[in-house]
């Protein structure tokens, strides 16, 4: 049998901090030995920050509100995603009329989604951050409403998931790294990890 | 309950010509109420042909075997996709020796994809075809044997899935859409479906 090609992290105790079902399902897929470890840090950003600062700070953020040691060789990976349309950052929509604002935005356009990752151990701290261009096609009242109805995005910034009904229906384009969209760039983090 | 922006395809009999479980999910996700038949036809096309050209014939051809008539308004749905690099088609390899051999060739590069589609009713036949540009990172030997004896990519044109490890590990860039490499382009077969 031939080893997984990240089999050097066997000599880590790796931890997600992420409490996004999509990162763990894409993670898992690269490397299954991990504990999953939902660190919350609040999202607040500097408005003269860029789009790649935001992420990358936030990615951070989120690795310093870890309050384990990293003494036995832990190794954190931590994550955050943002949507990014003519310099304005979309959240997660709080409630439906949010979600139908933010559909109405991204409708027949191209933005920008970026994630910054941080992986940290004892002695390291490696940030990055990738950049995926997506072009929907314009959105009806109609499909917006459906979608909200049927997916209820409110735990995803700018109000879609890319592997839901409205990111097979609607997106005519995307330009970078599809999983990226999804909330990890695992093939950039891969690469990141191999070298480790 | 708001309906399926579709739903007037519940006047159809639809039928999916194709054997990819891949295909199928995908088409569930837009429209859910359809039955599949495996059309098996040929695979050959003439070496003079453009890939748009030979993509779309063999979505046709596949149409073509249906032994059905189309008169209780049935509606068929078939696909196909080609892999193509330095003007040659990529079919699926037969063992592993051929996969290694196809993985050597898309290492490094950005290779095309096309998947052509043919919507098929009693009055109406819709042709089309959807490209993406797809570039993986170099694959070294040890991550070819992993994958293929893991994944076991037989069945795949270009001797890969996207979806697969590899596709999440080793992708670096994709241009057009994500659901075409897969096997079929939903967003442009939903806009055609919306328009019958």
């Amino acid at each position: 049998m031939i080893s997984n090609p990240l089999f050097h992290l066997k000599q880590y105790r790796i931890i997600l901090g992420s409490g996004s079902p999509r990162r763990r399902e894409l993670l898992k897929t690269i490397w299954s030995d991990f504990t999953v470890s939902s660190l919350n840090a609040d999202e607040d950003f500097f408005e003269r920050d860029t789009p790649e600062e935001i992420c990358e700070k936030l990615a951070v953020k989120k690795s310093d509100a870890y309050t384990g040691s990293f003494e036995n060789n832990e190794l954190l990976i931590t994550a955050d995603t943002i949507v990014y349309l003519n310099g304005e950052v979309l959240n997660k929509p709080a409630n439906s009329e949010q979600a139908i604002m933010m559909l109405q935005k991204i409708s027949g356009r191209t933005h920008s989604v970026y994630t910054g990752v941080c992986i940290r151990t004892m002695n390291r701290t490696i940030i990055f951050h990738k950049l995926s261009n997506v072009t929907f096609a314009e959105i009806s009242a109609q499909e917006a409403a459906y979608y909200i109805e049927s997916c209820k995005p409110f735990d995803k910034a700018g109000g879609y998931g890319i592997q839901d009904w409205i990111g097979m229906a609607k997106i005519e384009n995307i330009q970078g790294c599809y999983y990226n969209v999804m909330g990890l760039p695992v093939q950039r983090l891969y690469d990141e990890l191999k070298e480790l």
